[in-house]
Formats: structure tokens, sequence, C-alpha cells
């Protein structure tokens, strides 16, 4: 087990309290005494990336990664160069934000071909490495749960983004790890060791019992049964020691008020990440 | 792909219609056009086994298996005393029923120990086989969607379920393949390849976009985004030419007359898997 965690390396992943504007969401974070954020584009686009960074740097927060490229699958060729086209723009956004890391969540197959999918997803990453690199931008694919593969993304196994990024060089592709989204896997620790140096962010929330939404059903941490401490401790042996994004999606907690969510998500992470 | 199947190898699961009981299941089987059956212990015991056996014997219809055993972990010693009792009974019904096949749903972890109900089940299986063997009965591991983890199954990837009947030798214990259950996997088709003849069923739903309820939201054969066609090739490939069962389980489907369910599965069957 690892010892208690420092304030400093928890990350409020943006979408946990998607009720509130990015303005609202770096006040919260300040009031909470947080210093670090992981934005999500949507939010990001309301005020504008260079408005964005502007206030994320003026109020003094660090930016852990920036939610979400991807997306590559696509019905035709059309359809892959907008994901491309986006996705660029998603690189260049993380950059003028001031992080390296942009996170892939990788996109549901098209149809029934899972195979055919995940070639997409191969060959969209490759496309990509080139502006990531010109811009200082690492890709980090994140598997997501199985029961989110027709909806969020074909890549739904640590092994699998593994067996992704290492198709790569080191310093350009590596893996999130979302404990959500892995917690249930017998292959978990080796994956996780497996994966060592390309890890480029910990995610963490937890899994109520039972979950009543499929998608945005997320538990803070201490409130399911995920094994939190025991995959952080994986993290870290792996060599993992950079900020930890509480990323908790939960729909009825949208009607609640963000800065009390934030305070919420920083008492659970003390006491049970 | 493989040939188009024969109604003969349909089973009806017969949670599908779980709003019947066993001698309309048995009744609505005969008006279809189907010979063999799945039944659930659950639906047994309104009759009692005895007069269930005989009622199935007399239509004329085979059994494929019985669902279900295991659930293995428990919070104690005699939780585990109760598992085992109940795991005997299944297995001594399933003689009675006429099917050498056991269907072991391995059951949720108790609290947040993952491993330890994962040796659980383990130890649960090895003190059940020499009974299984007695009555001439086979263990069945069937892995479960990693999303019913919590519910259902600790046992939710193929891979794993290999690992653990490759601890016995293969006439005592094997794995239900269910579409359903495993078709998001990565590593499925090499599992069902490594799997070979240890595969005691096949078990066919489909993944239905969006999936609205966690537990009980399958859609029938070509309903869904499930490649069937692909999955059955590689389950005969691997050796398997037994029973498949559709296993439906729908909790809106519930509402509508049984009889016109079981046509919509042949139809299904015939159809899409």
């Amino acid at each position: 087990m690892s010892p208690r965690l420092e304030l400093s390396r928890l990350s409020l992943n943006q979408i946990t309290i998607d009720q509130c504007s990015l303005p609202e969401a770096i006040e919260a974070c300040g009031r909470a005494g947080l210093t670090v954020i992981g934005p999500w584009r949507h939010k990001v686009a309301e005020t504008g990336v260079e408005d964005a960074a502007r206030r994320i740097r003026e109020a003094g927060l660090r930016v852990s990664s920036l939610c979400r490229g991807g997306f590559f699958p696509a019905a035709d060729a059309a359809g892959r160069r907008a994901a491309d086209e986006e996705n660029r723009r998603a690189v260049e956004e993380a950059a003028i934000l001031g992080t390296d890391v942009l996170v892939l969540v990788c996109g549901p197959p098209v149809g029934r071909d899972l195979e055919a999918a995940r070639a997409e997803i191969l060959s969209g990453i490759e496309r990509l490495i080139p502006h990531a690199e010109e811009h200082g931008v690492r890709l980090a694919i994140e598997p997501l749960h199985p029961m989110m593969i027709s909806e969020r993304s074909a890549i739904v196994t640590l092994g699998e983004a593994n067996d992704l990024a290492e198709r790569f060089d080191a310093p350009r592709v590596g893996v999130v790890v979302d404990a959500y989204h892995v917690w249930w896997d017998p292959r978990l620790y080796a994956e996780i060791a497996r994966a060592g140096r390309r890890i480029l962010g910990y995610h963490v929330a937890d899994w109520l019992v039972p979950t009543a939404d499929r998608l945005q059903g997320r538990g803070m941490m201490g409130e399911g049964v995920i094994e939190l401490r025991r995959i952080r401790a994986a993290v870290e042996a792996a060599g993992y020691d950079g900020p930890i994004e509480v990323e908790v999606i939960n729909r009825e907690a949208w009607a609640r008020p963000g800065a009390e969510l934030v305070r919420a998500a920083r008492d659970a992470f003390a006491a049970a990440a």
C-alpha cells in the first residue's frame, strides 16, 4: 500500500463538474486548494483556448492533460479526414494549454467490424504522431470499460492499449490507466507493470454497486468496490508519479453545486485514492 | 462464414421466456419446432425436478445444459458450505434432467477483494468436481461481461475461464462461450481456439446500441452489433458442434407472450446466428 496522498497530486478532471464553466471550475479548484486541472475540449471551447490558457495560468494552476482526442473510426474517407483535422486541433490546444498529454478516447466501431475499427485506430494514431511531435504533445491511449465499446472506444483493455502504444516510440505514445475502466481485468497488474514508463496519466473514480447508469454512473473514491489503493501502488511501482485525475462522471452529481463536488472529490481523494 | 444453421442446433435457454412456466416453455418449443431446451433451476423448482424431467422427456425434448451452479464467493465458512450444498444439488438436478452440462456463473466478489474471490471460485470448483464426476456431469465455466462483475461473476474473460478450466482434466471442467459476454474482447478468437474441445456450450444474443439495461437488456440475434456468424465459425472451428442456446435476457421482452418470443428467437437464429 502507498502512503497517504499529497493534495498536490490531485488534478480535477473537469467533467467531474460538467455543470460548471471553466472559470467556475478554476475558482472551485482554487477555493479547495487544488493546483492541477484536466480540462475538456468542449468546456475550453466556451471561452476559447487562448483565453482558457490565460485564465488557468493566471490562477496558478497546472494542466495535467487535455481530454480528449480520438474517435478515429469513420464511415468513409471524408469522416476520417474530419477526425484527423479535429485531432490535430486537439494537439494544438493541448500545447496552448501547457500540457504535453493528449488523452485519446479511440472511438466506437462503425457497424459490426471490431477488427476494422481497431486497425483504423492504429492508423489514425500513426497519422497524428508527426503533428503531436511537432507540438511537443504525447498521445495517451485510454482503454475504456468494455460496456462503453459501442459509444466510446473499441479499445477496452489495458493490454490492447499497450499493444497499440508499443507500435510506436515510447516518448510519443503511451497509455492512461483509469481505475474505473480497468479494475475488473484479471490481467490488470501484469499490464500496469508492462506499461511502465508509458503510463502518462492515472484517473480515479469508483464502481458503484449497483451501477445505475452505464455511461454516467461513477462514484466518488471510497463509495464503491474498486481496490484503489492497490491499483495506485501498482501504477506508482511501474514508475508513474505524476498527477492523479479525479474523473467522476455522474449524471446526478451534475445537479449539485460544482464547488461542493470539488470539495467532496478532494476529501475522497485523501481518504480513499 | 459457416453454413446456415439447422433448427436442430437451437436450444431455447429458458430465461429468454422467464415469464412462462416450464410446461408453457415446453409447449412453446414444441409449437415452434424446437427440440432442445436449456432450463433454469428456479423454473424447474416450480414443478420439482423429477416432474420437470418427465415433462421434458415426454415432450420429446433434449436438455442442452442446466443454468446454473456457481456463486462460490461467500462471506464466511457457513456461506461457503451453503453454496457447496446448493451446487451439489444443481449437479444432481442436471443429471436427473438428462444433461451432462452444468453452467457455472461463478458469483461476484464479497467486498473489494477480487483476487480472493477468484481463489474462492477455484477452490469451490475443486470441491464440486468429485460429486459432478459421480453424476456424470461436466462443469462449464461461463465468463460474464465485465459490467456484471459485482452482481454475477468475478470471472469476466474467456482467457480467465480457460485458465481456471485448465487446472482440471478436460472431461470434467470446460467453458461456455456466450457471444454477448465475450464479443468485445480483443483476445476472443485466440481464446476460443485455445478452449478447443473444452467448449461445452455456445450461447447467443445481441448487443443493442444503446444498451438500456445493464443486466437485462439483450437483443435478439441481428438486432445489435455482435459479429455472431464470425464468432460461431470460430467456435465451430475449435471443435464445438453441439446445441446453441438462445439466451436473450430482456426485461421488456418478458412482457410479451412467450410463444411469440420463441418464434422470434427461432427466426432470428436462422437469420443471424
